[in-house]
């Protein structure tokens, strides 16, 4: 690892995010180009579960692979994202943010295709009966054999093997098991061959009420809970589109073997915007404000011709088609950004456009944002949109209609099926049901309005299923009138589209881990000292404070400054370990604490600035307006050290 | 219901909660004695499900009892809360939050002791098997007894079924099973008989794993999660006592019948304290605080014979002994003042002690803070000393030594068993594995060292489970040397004893939605309009933004306002639906929004405050920071109205 350019941090404002993340660049580009990547992580990894970022879950019990739990420094980093998610998202766009249940019952699932289709290919290891993701064996087969028998393989057989890595996400599982067969891949570490594939479901399935009755799992992503709710939804915004709903929590997937830490994990944060608009039109009113960006993007077909990721301007890539949509294109910009804002290096991001067969069930288009970490670049972000699929499913499955209405300018005469529930009768036979019959009558399409009425016809009666009810009820012929008919049409009924950003949001805090970690030497230059350079925005305690010595006067000075603090709504942690100031401050700069202050007399204190080093001399009583107003941006540490004394850290610092 | 009074609300004030919620008290305290409840809690649901703060999940597809669903308005409640808890608990005590997996294996459940223990007395229907909660058959047979049958039965009949709902919670299971068959209670709807009782384990399981070889269940409080990373928190903290971990987090349980609406799901948000303390020293320095305050306590001897609640001072029911620590105290005063903050009305705010028998396995005292609403007494926060039992139980399952240690004013001589683990020898035999092997050891109880070294002496080798590798070794004679010697203690080592507020925030939420809501005459007094009188620190929305009829001026000016209110970061709703100003009104008031503003001209607009419906006039420049000074508490209705023109009502309002 290299150190990072000291000299060039003098100064410490939100606009000048840019140039720490170059200065940080240098250390894990260095890496990534050296080669050097497992030390970098390591170094990025032992800081992190040192300080209680985060650590693996139920360590005394030896863990459970891909559980993990954060400490109080990540905690407040994951809270500092969703927060300003919601702020950056929720707020400005007026979305409705809810809570859906997480335990959802199989009928659900089963409608949004989950249950049959929610699944990675898997192989066994025939003789330990170990299991394997079958995609993750081959993909670690091409690599290694690329790199390691570079020199014997044939430049054929690499082209083929880097072909095979670059269309890896599409193959179907037929492909994949053809491939692994001809490479004769066989069992990691044991070396023992593979049984065929097979796809595994991975959800985490679990049986709801006390007579084990209903199945259910807990829920792989937050959407479904939003889909099924979307009436209620589009009825609170006044019957109007488009409609955006949003929601963070927790999701669960059984991964086959988690790896990478807080990149694969079977239980994460993710937070998620379902957007509705009409189908026939997704323009967006705001397009404007994200269309000069230039983002570096790579479509399908740059791709599967082998070609790199380019810069384009995102205006121009909606208007060219490569985008589908400016709906699409607007949430694109948004992201961009977003993660930028965050702390991300904007040269280490791009958005991806999925393969064909890459794409979720559900997917119309779809594009991640993808983050370079020392493991490659990762999906951090998947922006998709996701068609009418969702909706038009459940409303099949449950017979409610999930659909939107506009007027039309002008009237249009069509031949329609007319579905006219009699009421009154309907009544006579189920009573306080009435009103669920006739809504799942009112909900069939017109194909099933036509079998109907040819089995009306025929037999007088038909078992009709009810889901709101949950059973199927018998209708007679004179309990419902289904005619053909020219019929004017003032409004045009249809099931919406639904363009959907989801954010991994453990994904992307670990990748500003990487990008906001850099090493610099100690004083004596015996050591490398690691420093998180988190914007104030990000950084889980925006201040330390350290009494240099422990006695009453100083503690009670630290205990008035975090007062103050508080009232600031300051996060801030007191550190009372009374190790040397030198150690302290190291530990300060692990947590990525912007800012330190350090109570050495009753009456001033020193705040220290993280990446300069520099010190200035403040009144107790000033010490956390002037944090204060620095964090928030008010105030740059430049203006606070042409305002200050400044304090000389050569007895104290290191 | 009754009308509130309205007259003596003419301000909006953050010291005004009080008679705010004395006015409302008359209205619910109205229903409370005229028994009028099904009606109240119909108007006060109905309203909630109507404005979507909160929905039973799943509904097309008929739901799942227990499942819930929070729309935007009932998500911003729970938010607000949350976010009011962490700054009054988590920072206020400069506490660790943190995030712990919610999936959790067995063996951390099992030694927890919910694997055991966590279950509810089920009975089944003989005939339909549906499965009954026992204790709530017997609860429903008495209240019914009571009160269908008063003239009937005897002074003594009734004295029985009072004193067993009075120790209905301190029943066993034998117990209960006895009152079923004694009182010959039969299935509810059916009147089948039913089946002997039998404890009912209320976790969702499910296994962790593509090969299933996992068992786990979903996490039914979130304390676990902290007891087992006992030792990074406190190494954390400086290896120093007291220490407090907070986590907030969805909790899953089966139950066997959820029933009263938010009261009682299946998965819901708990917000738990793990305060660690030294159990030879449960003061607290901040005692004081809190200690005048007079709260309505119930202590165990009052319950059992027969007593009332009664008003005690905080200091004088620890001095007495009736609150048995001042940490336990301090905690009781502190949440009193959390919910009578949010908005709980205090006189129908009690502290209920735990009887004997009620108390959850693990515990060794209990206060639930109890809030009365239609549904009764409900406990929504409990407030435990723990003891020492987890982290022991955790420290002899895990053998991983979960202690704290205080230095001792004199050493001290004590005959001790000395484990001496012989590092070279262990590391010659686990290599790799000789830490986990030499801690294991190190960890031993005093019994389980005995018994190895007798083991070691007769046989020379010992079979021992070293928990972090998941698997046993042998441990021969030349690698332990285990005797016993007198020492000099200078340490003492000790099982931290911890005190947990857990609070249920689904129950708080309901319970201050039936506290806040009231109704008064619409002005042709022909309907009864619906208002939450929330205060702005509960409020969903502070305000309300209503261009009062569609065109593009009133609609750039709704715009203007609503992006300076982002500015301040108050939550805010804009209604374009176009609907009568009266009408938009009453929907702000049943939102709880304490004020509207109503757009009717370029220039000026109009501020509206829900309870006494008053309106002045603002220039649209001002709006948004006229809303945000009052809601922040700088300034009060009074204030505004004293200083803006007013503006009549007449017109527009109803």
């Amino acid at each position: 690892m290299q150190t990072t350019m000291e000299a060039a941090q003098q100064s410490m404002k939100p606009s000048s995010v840019e140039s720490h993340g170059n200065a940080v660049e240098v250390s894990l580009q260095t890496s990534l180009s050296s080669g050097n990547l497992d030390a970098f992580r390591k170094a990025v990894v032992n800081t992190l579960e040192r300080r209680l970022f985060y650590k693996p879950s139920f360590e005394i019990y030896k863990g459970v692979a891909g559980l993990y739990d954060l400490g109080a420094p990540g905690f407040l980093v994951e809270l500092n994202i969703i927060n300003f998610w919601r702020k950056f998202f929720v707020r400005e766009e007026n979305m409705a943010e809810v809570r859906c249940a997480s335990l959802t019952p199989e009928a659900v699932l089963k409608a949004s295709g989950h249950v049959d289709k929610f699944t990675d290919p898997m192989v066994n290891d025939v003789i330990t009966g170990e299991c394997h993701r079958a995609d993750h064996l081959l993909k670690d087969y091409c690599e290694k054999k690329l790199e390691k028998d570079a020199a014997t393989i044939s430049a054929e057989e690499a082209d083929e093997l880097k072909n095979v890595l670059a269309v890896l996400e599409d193959l179907s599982i037929e492909d994949l098991g053809r491939k692994i067969k001809e490479y004769g891949i066989t069992a990691p570490v044991t070396k023992n061959p593979l049984s065929d594939l097979y796809p595994f479901n991975l959800m985490f399935q679990t049986s709801i009420g006390p007579a084990g009755l209903i199945p259910g799992y807990m829920r792989p992503e937050t959407a479904q809970g939003i889909f099924v709710n979307f009436k209620d939804y589009y009825y609170d915004n006044g019957k109007k589109l488009p409609l955006a709903v949003a929601q963070t929590g927790l999701v669960f997937r059984n991964e086959i073997s988690p790896r990478q830490g807080l990149l694969r994990t079977r239980e994460f944060m993710l937070a998620e915007i379902e957007h509705f608009v009409d189908p026939d039109n997704k323009s967006h009113p705001k397009f404007p404000d994200v269309s000069k960006l230039e983002i570096r993007m790579f479509p399908r077909e740059e791709q599967t011709s082998g070609q790199a990721a380019k810069k384009l301007v995102l205006g121009e890539a909606v208007a060219k088609g490569t985008v589908n949509s400016e709906t699409l294109g607007y949430f694109i910009g948004r992201v961009y950004i977003f993660l930028t804002r965050l702390g991300i290096d904007k040269e280490r991001l791009r958005f991806r456009q999925h393969l064909a067969n890459e794409m979720a069930h559900y997917a119309a288009d779809c594009w991640d944002a993808e983050i370079e970490c020392s493991y490659g670049w990762k999906e951090c972000v998947g922006i998709a949109d996701r068609s009418a699929y969702d909706l038009y499913a459940h409303s099949e499955k449950s017979r409610v209609a999930l659909v939107a209405a506009v007027k039309l300018a002008e009237p249009k005469e069509v031949e329609k099926i007319v579905i006219t529930p009699v009421k009154r009768e309907l009544g006579l036979a189920f009573k306080g049901d009435q009103k669920k019959v006739v809504e799942a009558l009112e909900a069939m399409s017109e194909q099933e309005a036509m079998e109907m009425m040819a089995t009306l016809e025929s037999k007088g009666e038909v078992e009709f299923e009810v889901c709101t009810l949950g059973r199927n009820v018998s209708i007679k012929k004179n309990m419902v009138s289904i005619t053909k008919k020219m019929t004017k049409e003032h409004v045009r009924v249809f099931t919406p589209s639904v363009i959907e950003p989801s954010f991994g949001i453990g994904r992307i805090m670990y990748c500003l881990y990487e990008h906001k970690f850099s090493t610099r030497p100690s004083k004596a230059g015996d050591e490398q000292l690691n420093v998180y350079r988190f914007d104030p925005l990000l950084a889980p305690y925006k201040c330390m404070v350290f009494p240099l010595v422990q006695n009453q006067q100083f503690e009670e000075a630290a205990k008035f400054i975090s007062k103050e603090l508080k009232s600031f709504d300051m996060s801030h942690k007191i550190d009372i370990t009374g190790t040397s100031i030198g150690k302290r401050y190291a530990k300060s700069d692990e947590f990525g604490a912007p800012f330190a202050i350090t109570v050495d007399s009753e009456t001033s204190v020193t705040i220290r600035e993280r990446d300069s080093k520099d010190q200035v001399r403040v009144n107790v009583k000033e010490a956390a307006s002037v944090v204060s107003s620095m964090v928030e941006g008010k105030m740059t540490w430049q203006d606070v050290w042409a305002s200050f004394p400044h304090h000389s850290s050569a007895a104290s610092d290191e």
